[in-house]
């Protein structure tokens, strides 16, 4: 018979498992390598950016102050005494109504405080020397890049803990690094537990389904940046599941299986933890799908036991496995973002537990709001195709309307989030 | 000196740019390795989803019609005549007044139509029978996964071109696949021009910048799912050119260069692209920063010229690039989608150019802004590394200021969009 359990919110589930992992050490990758994964340490300035005065734009570098009196109708004249590729460094200074000619990105010649863009120029070869022609003022730094401008040495650029998107590559190539600092990858051992469960080119029967959480979750494992080791289909018994469990205990970094957790006779994770003598953080959550999900620790480890329904998987591995996963790795915002929206449907029956519908972020007119996707029913596989996101429903004692302000969580997000549940620990 | 060049819209060169390339050959991969690839077949039922009807919950299924009478004060009493676990199939049909145990997922017996979810009951064992009470009468269908409610055999449930998400890999596992027919990765030649670059591990100096924009266009090829080549750092020189563009057209499907492309007397793709044979699609855009971006095609293959300029380099890719490797993986979406979004900035100085301001995408009360961020010149590297996107302000002689409704472009996004450029070929 099953023992009652004792169901907890969602912030504090949530709050126990990302309490119990922590950042593995770091390591090196090439920079050309690191797209995606997390930044183990602060990047610092290691020199002013721009490192020296530099011409924002392809024209001619002169002094401000000779162009006081150019106009349209009145236009200046300057002669240009040398060309300066981007690359080279100017030779000579430039005395007055003289000009260099610059690319973008080559240091301003000394004497010369303004670029004019080539655009508003023109140039003519007279007497055997070239000029250009200016028919505006300029003022002194236009379309000049001051050094230190953008960042001053030793400033601050990126902070540890960061997912590294091509900008930040950027970062890190600009400062002359070739390899970048970054967290481990956790390795995520999968386990499918369930009799009813077919194996793998086995036809359809009744009773009997096929196993999709296995591909799912190495999906969802891969988009939080953890490595996927699955350990195949283990039979409702406990044998195989403590053999299976003590292999991922010894080659894995975080172990999640899917089923086997539900409240029925045949319920077996309880008697596998137990067994392992692993300790107990929860084994139900105030939350519909996936009351029923159990979490546990073992020698440092974290042991996810997610429902066997598909829905129910896939928002128990969201919720709980991808902070998990990310702050295995460093993550500073290890959270998916919980944004408020629109609900774009009517959800009328209350429900005692917070309800994570499967949705579609769709923005429309400035707003963001979530639609319902397909088949609200956590069996229901067909409509995480179409799934990018969950509309949060809050239990209570009412239901919701289309148009009701409601929290979205941005499953596909790269970036993350900080701790977004509020400090509610019963949210 | 520099010949005049034609400035098309953006929406025009974008066309220009995904009218020039097409899907490679779909290759075969194992679907648990198949997330962020795109799938190049459509996807149907093979059999009704359900495959059979099934309990919903955990509980006992029974005739509804014998419930009737149930209720709070007059409890029911049911015999339990057989518990099936979740994999096995009932041997036994129910009589009136009688139910059978079952579990989430398990095929609901002859002569049952409902469900009682176990928390709504009490068993005990009277006389040596299990019995079970129920207080409250059930519909037909309550708690019950008809067959086939979810789709129907050949129903299409995914189709042809969609980015794998965890959702679709579950439902190539579940029609019992175990490869996904997917587009290819293009190989994306990308080749640094510039003699103001600096090489790997040299100081930095006067005049001399440190190559950001390879690890950056590496990390974008990364996003957009190509797989990057890089061919070095060419010196400003057509020969040199030459060779690294034949190598790179007899090695990659798509050929990205950096640098070389602005307005100067320096400039070096036309000479290059002229000399290959290439028929150019455009060398200007009305875009700020970017605008001497330039496209050609040869051989079938497209060639990008974009600018040196992080900034600019990192526009002109994902506005041209990111599509183009999308539509060769053979998405459907292929774009980065443009939503409407507020400005969270003023921006009064009017540009004939539409502009690109690098931006942070963020959502306050239902609402989704752009907040430019760092500094916004094309130089700015600093600033790519908070960007998540872009707000776009189209050219003209007006400025913006914060409040205005503005497009957005997210660049982060996964999944794609389809052509967001509106149908004004010059817009």
């Amino acid at each position: 018979m099953t023992e009652r359990r004792q169901a907890i919110s969602v912030p504090l589930a949530v709050a126990k498992v990302t309490g119990s992992v922590r950042a593995l050490p770091p390591e090196s990758v090439p920079v050309e390598q690191a797209y995606g994964r997390i930044l183990a340490e602060n990047l610092y300035a290691d020199a002013d950016i721009p490192s020296f005065d530099r011409s924002a734009f392809d024209g001619y570098a002169l002094a401000a102050k000779d162009t006081e009196s150019a106009c349209p109708d009145r236009p200046l004249e300057f002669e240009i005494v040398e060309r300066i590729a981007a690359g080279q460094v100017g030779t000579k200074a430039v005395g007055p109504f003289q000009a260099v000619q610059i690319m973008t990105g080559a240091p301003l010649p000394p004497g010369c405080d303004a670029v004019v863009m080539r655009e508003w120029t023109q140039e003519y070869v007279r007497e055997g020397k070239a000029w250009v022609v200016l028919k505006r003022a300029m003022r002194v730094r236009d379309n000049v890049s001051l050094r230190g401008e953008e960042a001053k040495q030793g400033d601050l650029l990126v902070g540890k803990g960061t997912v590294i998107h091509p900008g930040i590559a950027a970062v890190l190539a600009s400062l002359g690094m070739t390899e970048a600092k970054i967290g481990r990858r956790p390795v995520v051992g999968v386990m499918a537990t369930g009799s009813e469960l077919l194996q793998p080119g086995e036809p359809v029967r009744p009773g009997r389904i096929r196993n999709s959480n296995a591909a799912m979750l190495a999906a969802q494992i891969e988009r939080a940046g953890g490595e996927c080791r699955y350990y195949g289909q283990v039979p409702d018994e406990l044998e195989p599941h403590l053999a299976t469990y003590r292999r991922m205990l010894a080659e894995c970094d975080l172990i999640v299986s899917t089923g086997g957790v539900s409240v029925g006779d045949y319920d077996l994770m309880p008697r596998v933890y137990a067994t392992l003598g692993a300790a107990l953080l929860f084994d139900k959550v105030t939350m519909r799908p996936g009351s029923v999900t159990t979490a546990a620790q073992l020698d440092g480890k974290l042991l996810l036991g997610l429902s066997g329904n598909p829905s129910a998987c896939y928002v128990g591995f969201e919720l709980f496995a991808r902070p998990a996963i990310r702050l295995m790795q460093g993550a500073e915002a290890p959270f998916a973002p919980l944004i408020e929206g629109e609900l774009l449907a009517d959800y009328p029956k209350p429900n005692p537990f917070t309800r994570f519908v499967r949705a579609r972020i769709v923005y429309r007119d400035g707003k963001v709001g979530g639609v319902p996707v397909g088949f609200d029913k956590s069996s229901s596989l067909t409509s995480l195709a179409e799934a990018n996101g969950f509309i949060v429903l809050p239990g209570g004692s009412r239901g919701y309307k289309s148009g009701d302000r409601v929290k979205l969580m941005l499953v596909d997000d790269r970036d993350g989030a900080e701790w977004p549940w509020g400090d509610d620990g019963d949210g």
